[in-house]
């Protein structure tokens, strides 16, 4: 008999749902778009009926299928309670109590965490961290989220929202964050914060050309568009040399939209990291972009939740 | 039968030994001049000694007691290992496999660590941190040291030498470090950072004093002593609420010579932290001295790293 767990990743915008084995592999994948339900009754009945069918087509091919359960990877995600909490970007308002609706729908255990917990845990059961009992996971897309893996465990903190690394302040008096306060390490580090900084290089572009604009740009040698992906890297790195000085990694590893830039956004936060990085740790700690194959790391990510408890 | 453990701690001056029963109680203790013993094989010899001669006073006193191990709180102790590594405070040059010299001498177990992390596991076992899974202890001494627990586990990190939050660069370009860099926290949070920072606000004072003697004249009304500790505070409190972002604390703890100050310290302390908090962390973070008396609190920190093992 195969045991699999469902994988949701649930965005803004579009959410993902697979099916995934104990060795990692999507079996199946479909998705769904979250806009499309403003009542989260819904969107559970539309995404149980998507994984129910999901594992009744896999039945047709093989003996025995057994849904160990459903991992679900989602913003302002409290993993203690299971539940989404007040989520700016999602329609359903309030605290949505969001592994229990998964749960009872289809009578099995449902487990929630942030989409950048999950995907230390999918870097840790299926990606370039299997084995590592203390790592990072830094994901750069529109803001900048982290897991932390410390004596093998992800932490959690009192909470439940312990990684909040894009809401370290770097710069006293910095940017505008969305959190109300400045100078947050995503106001920098992060697409918009890429974007930002390519404006204030820039400022008499028409329109906010998007991270990966910026990136093409910087491929045919354009100054500023080099430059602001050098800053980029040059603030990352140092708030990773910060950062190791609270739980000592072996590795760390970026995942996320903004890493396609390559050695763009690599070279200049390896540099900043090393200049950085306090004597004692000097020489071991590396940073590697996240192996987890990109169009499926947020479903393994999120099936991971499963796999790892 | 009673079993006991030996804790030591050793400072660059003054270690000190003691015996600690499982409830947290002290039940002897002893010192020796650190600097005596240029040659570790003679200050194991002595320490040994002093033990076994505590040992045997307490057996008079009881019918049976036994010898549960040693527990050594000590300056670039690598748990791992065992090993106190080229510690720049003591004598013995190079790799000291002080915890082995132990064992052997005492055909017992003998486990090793540094002093904040003792202090953590302290706090943890026999202080305010019982029954907590995730909190920060803070050693605000000569220098700043910390120990982090989350999941209710200490963290070590990939090498042994998580925790190091005294060099997280605070003030780019800052002051310079002994770890040879600029701006960690340190050079600003601790008994010597203080002192910088009244002798830049009082640069006529002939003599630098003390922390202790600042705080005295601070208590007179001195309006360099009281600003020397409101900036001292003032950046503890923004670094903590920095790295509240990192593991999410129930608690933390400060420990160590300046928090003698009180709420000349603690009041300013509060007061960045909130105001530099996350908003998700509002409201249920505290900030705490430790509840380990102090004179015995070292003995109780290294004693526990063998009650907690």
């Amino acid at each position: 008999m195969e045991e699999i767990v469902a994988g949701i990743d649930i965005g803004g915008t579009n959410t993902t749902i697979g099916l995934v084995n104990e060795s990692g592999r999507v079996l199946t994948k479909n998705g769904l778009k979250t806009k499309q339900f403003p009542d989260v009754n819904q969107f559970v009945e539309t995404a149980a009926q998507l994984i129910q069918e999901q594992v009744h087509s896999m039945k047709n091919e093989m003996s025995e299928v057994n849904l160990k359960g459903v991992g679900i990877g989602a913003p302002n995600a409290n993993p203690y309670k299971g539940t989404i909490e007040n989520a700016p970007n999602l329609s359903w308002q309030g605290i949505v109590p969001l592994a229990e609706l998964f749960a009872k729908k289809l009578n099995t255990i449902c487990k929630i965490t942030n989409d950048a917990k999950a995907a230390a845990l999918g870097e840790m059961q299926f990606g370039a961290a299997k084995g590592m009992k203390d790592f990072l996971v830094i994901t750069l897309g529109t803001g900048l989220g982290s897991g932390i893996v410390a004596n093998g465990s992800l932490i959690y903190g009192y909470d439940g929202f312990a990684g909040e690394l894009g809401h370290v302040i770097v710069v006293p008096g910095g940017r505008k964050c969305g959190c109300g306060r400045n100078g947050c390490l995503e106001t920098y580090v992060s697409a918009t914060g890429l974007v930002r900084t390519y404006l204030e290089l820039n400022p008499h572009d028409a329109e906010a050309p998007s991270a990966r604009v910026i990136a093409e740009r910087a491929q045919t040698g354009e100054t500023h568009a080099i430059e602001a992906y050098r800053r980029t890297g040059e603030m990352l790195g140092f708030s990773l040399a910060n950062s190791v000085a609270y739980t000592s990694p072996e590795a760390i590893f970026l995942f996320g939209g903004l890493i396609r830039a390559g050695e763009l956004l690599f070279k200049p936060t390896r540099d900043s990291f090393d200049e950085n990085l306090l004597n004692n740790y000097k020489g071991h700690i590396h940073i590697y972009p996240s192996a987890l194959h990109e169009s499926d790391a947020a479903v393994l990510g999120a099936a991971s939740i499963l796999w790892n408890s």
